[in-house]
């Protein structure tokens, strides 16, 4: 099982072959001659291990067991550095690992309160926790914070930030009602904004939106070669105010970017109670499509199904949000659900993922919209930036790009002690985001820049 | 401490002097010298017991702290039957006690899982454990009961059973535009239908509503004299299913009653998320009702309030519902809200608690409207059963009396031996509604029935 590698090259372990591993390992591969690489691929299972390997010279394929604590150990004991891409919850045991052998640790994963209680350990063993570094956290963090400190540097002062993040599909593959399919995990997607009311701050005024209202309360977003899109407010805006030094921040909001018209026509869904993940229906094995529809529907002896939803959400005849409905199959008698004890959300995402799978060759893509407003010698102006980054394919998809590109890229800085800061972080401060914005443009994740009117918040809707 | 009653009298021990106590002490007093009853009248509060006790020959108050375990043990077991009116989580000290010492308990609260695991030893002790056994649950049972039994006993067949419940206040004291005051718990009014989709059978069909939709999704009710209600279901109309033998029945949904148009006014609150218990509103204390509203919109510098709700919520002008919002003050930019880190829920019910609390002599409401459906002799029939109880006045509540008093009935029956059959148990056996609803009747607690057309489930709605 051991690895021979000669001593003074430098060995990465990455925990973890899913689907953005792909673009990190080849990034890394690339680098490998030049900077003295040799990667192990460790994961549950050694075909995916294998396949990323792709019998490279300087890549090790392992089948590794997380939860076998002497194997893990044996593992992270001989590498330099550690690369987590695991899901989120087993992050911790490899973390505490990194602590024990003195290993840098890169993960594209939200830092939770475990991992943050390892920070004072990290920064007194000189060791980089670098997490949150893929797309969203992650090069969202990065692209705001550059233009947050270029703004400060200049004596200018904060007034509002707004940033938006959507995973969508790519322009030429864009050919659904919807102008949407799935890019990435498709339960996230359906039971997104649940779990309380959307908070956030307008002009120094806390403002919330219940879960039911969210999809209605959107606002427009013009990319300039991409046309426009819509934004709805994530769960919690203010989580990054503190991090970001925006304490005193008037206005404070983070979304998602949709297509124009998606929200309105989801929350359709919301309001049948369709996306609701906490209970399980009677029977949905045997359901039908058109069976799930009528289940949230008044029992009536000869009213249709349509009808019935018609009246109930007051949608006309001729809107346009019907064809979607439609295009969806929705209404179908015949189409049956086949899960057994499913939630309402497990059923809609079934329904859904008939039609908004990606095809093979169809392409996706990210997009990034920041607004910073701010005061400069008495005056209030604005800077957009906006980030487009479409995928190459099944593969090398926008998403996998722009998770697994900057954690190689940061993985190397750390490693070549270009970024030395310890302790457990995000990729906020200059060290980091600098180097890291520097070589994703190299692979196309470019933020353009424009200078506009200071709108306030939402101004254009007066 | 020691009571002193002569030997051949009974003694019953009330735990708790609560709202509902008053009524069954009057009935059990007034009982005590014919049926040779003793009250032990047992509070916290010592001053509560002697109000209630009001210097009668057989009435002891007590000030009892039921968390001190010998104290509570020495009075249970010189009683012969215990009552206990506390909040429901507490009753299962005393019921554990009650089964040490070998007593007869008298609840008016849900059966607890830990109460129903107390059933077999109840059985071999021979002691009656009456649950449920208030207005609702408890009158509802019975008189649901008894109207199924007699179709059964006929030879029909069930086929559908609505029951709906309501708390209003009495006709004379209806005077505000929601035709609705607080005559119980405002906090559970104003939580009412959270915590999952409501769910119930219509011919057959599980049918769904979530909760952002309960209050748009109501139905008509008449009761003679009383004129018009809605009705809005409950989240779990299935619950008593199995218990009340309706396995195999078309159409069970239970629900709340209101007055017409209260529902869709309520509606507004949910929609704005005005209802939500699950977060603290940022200075929630130092808030107006005015800034409470504008929480829940869209930041603008020049709309007003009104405008922004009008058109968030599509409100007409002239829409009656807007008249409903002004009497509650709602835009009302100095009246500040005053707690300190509250919920949205605990907000709105201060503004409403503003409006809707009885004042000194306003009575309250009692509705109840069953409706059964059968087959007999290969006919569909449709028996509609109503009962209305007004309130007296503050202590001689609707409310008060639909609890106290089957509670004390059921209380004596069961120190006669009349209701006998052992066990943890809620009002559903002959043995025990029967004499029950015929003694309530004497108090004006009568239900009134009427054969009409089979109609199915909301025929009218056609």
């Amino acid at each position: 099982m051991g690895t021979k590698f000669t001593t003074h090259m430098r060995e990465i372990l990455i925990i973890g072959a899913g689907k953005s591993t792909g673009v990190l390992v080849d990034y890394l591969l690339k680098k490998s001659e030049k900077h003295q690489l040799q990667l192990v691929i460790a994961d549950k299972n050694l075909q995916s291990a294998q396949s990323l390997a792709a019998d490279h010279p300087k890549a090790l394929p392992l089948e590794l067991d997380i939860f076998n604590p002497s194997q893990r150990q044996q593992q992270i004991e001989k590498a330099d550095l550690v690369i987590s891409m695991l899901p989120a919850r087993f992050h911790i045991e490899v973390a505490r690992d990194c602590i024990s052998f003195k290993k840098h640790l890169v993960t594209a994963s939200y830092v939770s309160p475990e991992m943050e209680e390892l920070h004072q350990q990290a920064v007194e063993n000189g060791l980089v926790f670098m997490n949150e570094i893929g797309v969203d956290p992650g090069v969202d963090h990065m692209s705001a914070m550059q233009v947050i400190d270029r703004i400060r540097a200049n004596g200018g002062h904060m007034l509002s930030f707004e940033s938006f993040t959507g995973g969508l599909v790519a322009p030429e593959d864009d050919n659904n009602l919807w102008n949407y399919k799935f890019t990435w995990n498709p339960r996230n997607v359906v039971v997104a904004g649940q779990g309380g009311a959307a908070k956030f701050i307008q002009e120094g005024k806390y403002k919330y939106i219940p879960y039911h209202r969210l999809f209605r309360r959107t606002e427009f977003l013009d990319v300039e070669g991409y046309g426009r899109f819509e934004a709805l407010a994530n769960r919690n805006s203010l989580k990054y105010r503190e991090v970001y030094g925006l304490q005193d921040i008037l206005t404070l909001y983070r979304g998602t970017m949709r297509r124009v018209g998606f929200s309105k026509a989801w929350n359709i869904f919301v309001q049948l109670g369709m996306t609701d993940d906490t209970y399980h229906l009677e029977g949905s094995e045997d359901m039908s499509y058109r069976d799930f529809v009528n289940s949230f529907l008044p029992y009536s002896p000869t009213d249709s199904v349509e009808l019935k939803m018609r009246h109930e959400l007051k949608i006309d005849q001729d809107d346009f949000m019907w064809l979607k409905l439609e295009e969806l199959d929705l209404f179908n008698p015949n189409k049956k659900i086949g899960i057994r004890n499913a939630t309402p959300a497990q059923m809609l995402q079934k329904i859904l993922e008939d039609s908004w799978t990606l095809r093979p060759g169809e392409k996706d893509m990210i997009v990034m919209y920041h607004k910073f407003g701010y005061e400069l010698n008495g005056e209030n102006k604005q800077i957009d930036s906006t980030m487009v980054c479409l995928g190459d394919g099944q593969l090398q998809t926008a998403m996998a790009k722009t998770v697994g590109l900057p954690v190689g890229i940061a993985a190397l800085k750390i490693l070549d002690g270009k970024i030395s800061t310890p302790g457990v972080q995000i990729p906020i401060s200059k060290e980091v985001y600098q180097p890291i914005l520097e070589e994703l443009e190299t692979f196309g994740v470019r933020f353009r820049e424009s200078e506009t009117e200071y709108l306030g918040y939402n101004k254009l809707s007066l």
